[in-house]
């Protein structure tokens, strides 16, 4: 099956989370030099409560093979690029417990996008910049991790 | 008082919070293809719950000048560039309620800097790169900002 990856925005992918990024509602501060867009992400924690971590994550090769998707019963999972990486955000609406049809989307380095929890998607796919995140998600303990292999490997051209 | 930014790192830092950045512990990831640093950042909120925003500063003309420190009570407040912005870091230590003698920091776009709750610090100066940064910090109501003009200004230069 082969994917080409649209571009991310908010409408686009409501179904699967949020997209972070400037262009709403704002107030200025620090005497006028900086607009600061507050309190973005909606989280989604069972159990346990949001961290920060970092992913440094190898820049992939494209076309982009897929051939598997996990989700996190447990809590949401926002992605914040570091260092301009552009990447793939593979999702899928769940079908009776395993993932329906894949959609693809590229997001650009000032876009930050939160996966919301249960959702079925691909790992981080960074195919440009440093491949560095702030990774957003639930620290505790239990199993928030459920993989399903898909029947079908997914293509994803941009 | 002119004052020349040292490099960022935790062991000169860690009078002030954190740096968050790779190199310490981390677990593969996603086939071996991600490294994963975990909960690196230490919320310390008071009634409130941090959030994640996005704070879009304008580029800084250097040296800087700097006569005002500010300080949140109330929360820690997190801040990781997006767009390898690199930035100063201008912090003091506490001398009966009002700022000790500043020092400066250069911290470099795939750096974090945490600063922990009540600390003497500058408003957030990119002198580099997009000016862009997911920030962290207290969502709460509440007076959470305290300001100190400098009776002696301070200009940075790297």
């Amino acid at each position: 099956m082969n994917l080409v990856a649209q571009p991310l925005s908010q409408e686009a992918f409501a179904a699967f989370g949020e997209v972070i990024e400037v262009g709403g509602a704002h107030v200025l501060i620090n005497a006028g030099k900086c607009r600061r867009y507050t309190d973005l992400m909606q989280a989604d924690i069972v159990d346990g409560a949001v961290g920060l971590s970092l992913f440094e994550a190898e820049i992939r090769p494209m076309p982009h093979h897929c051939d598997l998707l996990e989700r996190h019963p447990l809590g949401n999972q926002c992605f914040m690029p570091m260092g301009n990486s552009s990447y793939l955000v593979i999702v899928a609406p769940d079908q009776g417990g395993v993932p329906g049809t894949p959609v693809a989307f590229l997001a650009q380095g000032h876009q930050g996008v939160n996966i919301a929890r249960n959702t079925w998607h691909g790992v981080l796919c960074p195919i440009s910049g440093t491949g560095l995140f702030t990774v957003l998600d639930r620290i505790g303990t239990g199993a928030n991790l459920e993989e399903h292999v898909l029947a079908q490997p997914v293509t994803i051209t941009v």
